[in-house]
């Protein structure tokens, strides 16, 4: 199966899609099903002491996803998230870019379902540590529009 | 059982523990494990075609459980979400407020889980109808931190 | 709006269509958007030690939402569940029935949603405490297969 | 790190604490972190239409992470469930067995998070297909009690 859409397809699509968002994320990553979307932490996406914020978490969790559906289906950008159960586990390392892989587990007619796992980005030899030790995970359910 | 926070009291504290967000809401009311917070609906809440994003509904759940997990026990700012659930069920209608309501389902030693609809606030009238078609729900869960 | 099931039609449908499990379930109550079933807890829905199981208390919100839609859109035996979110608060009271009341937050064209809470049934007077502190809570998420 | 239990110590803790479901299950698999438990289907596990009903799956989802926590935590049998989030993607295929796959993504104090990928299984050759066509998912919070 060749994707519909590649990562350079995707970054293109989130600039012109969602301009005020698109400088956050950058998409590290696509294959067949998976994908890894980085968000580039800024003092926006941050709790007083540092932390990213929740729903910066929960964006990048919602975006991951979508976009990893995109890849798939192509650019449908009326796909809408019905339903996310998120978990919160770890305090992510400051200063540290958060990013998140998704995997497509359905990919129906009218529903698609994505996990995701986060992690804060600390170089080469601590991510594979970091994989082991969450920040959180997502999954979401997005509703795909009929074709018309 | 008396609050620990008054409607004065929350606004007092989101005005100082996260003056960067305390502008976007309002909390309507509060009583023993219940309470209203308005999200003051403004562009940066907006994705195109004038829809309130999917992270500004998360983070008006997230605010309003914490918010009333705070008039209960008083304000400790170190409760973390620990999961989210949430169902994004309907368009908000353009250019309202959203409300969302809260009730405390579980106040344990640990642990707190509360309920949340949302729906626009398009009037007195229409806001019972809003009621009937709720635009988004979620349930929240809380770590309680230790008292040291 | 009238109902498309009664709770007669409701109860003679679980016989029909689940006929291994319908002696578990009477249904108390049902209304628009509303509905009340009673888990008749027996041996087999026990853990050790007393407490109804975790699988016991998920059919009964399954049950319980199922049979909302039901009595909205008629006995399509077809729809499925897609998702469930569940919290588990309380240990129910030993030797009580579990009572779920359900209410439809969504009827669409292709998704249902219904959100639940499950109180131990202990007497017209500790209900009203129970409803106050509910065993758990969940939401369920059904897919309705289009007409043919 | 060294498992806690083995999966001759889980197999046999199951048979000494939950006898009226143990024959249910049996444990593929477990090393640190991610176990595998297979439920042997029999008719009590089935729909109308010879499915794998809802909460059969549930009770496999649970049952894994629960031995997955004891296997790193030892036989606490007091551990409980306080949310799961489940995702029910696809039919079982019929007659075959239902073998979940669960990794612990967090293994606190007081808290343990597991995800789980559930499908049925249908040979080496399908098994490896069946990975990229799961039947279900679901990710459950378990609360540690504090020792005594």
């Amino acid at each position: 199966m060749t994707l519909a859409m590649t990562r350079e397809d995707l970054m293109a699509f989130l600039k012109e899609a969602f301009p005020q968002v698109s400088d956050d994320y950058i998409v590290d990553h696509v294959e067949e099903k998976l994908i890894r979307v980085r968000l580039v932490v800024d003092d926006r996406h941050l709790r007083p002491g540092g932390t990213i914020s929740g729903p910066s978490m929960f964006s990048l969790a919602d975006v991951t996803v979508y976009l990893g559906v995109l890849s798939m289906i192509g650019p449908k950008a009326l796909a809408v998230t019905t339903n996310c159960s998120i978990d919160f586990m770890r305090k992510p390392a400051a200063g540290q870019d958060l990013v998140a892989e998704a995997r497509l587990l359905k990919l129906g007619r009218v529903l698609a379902v994505g996990d995701v796992v986060m992690w804060s980005d600390t170089g080469p030899e601590a991510a594979r540590a970091g994989r082991l030790a969450p920040v959180a995970r997502a999954t979401l359910t997005y509703s795909i529009p009929p074709e018309r």
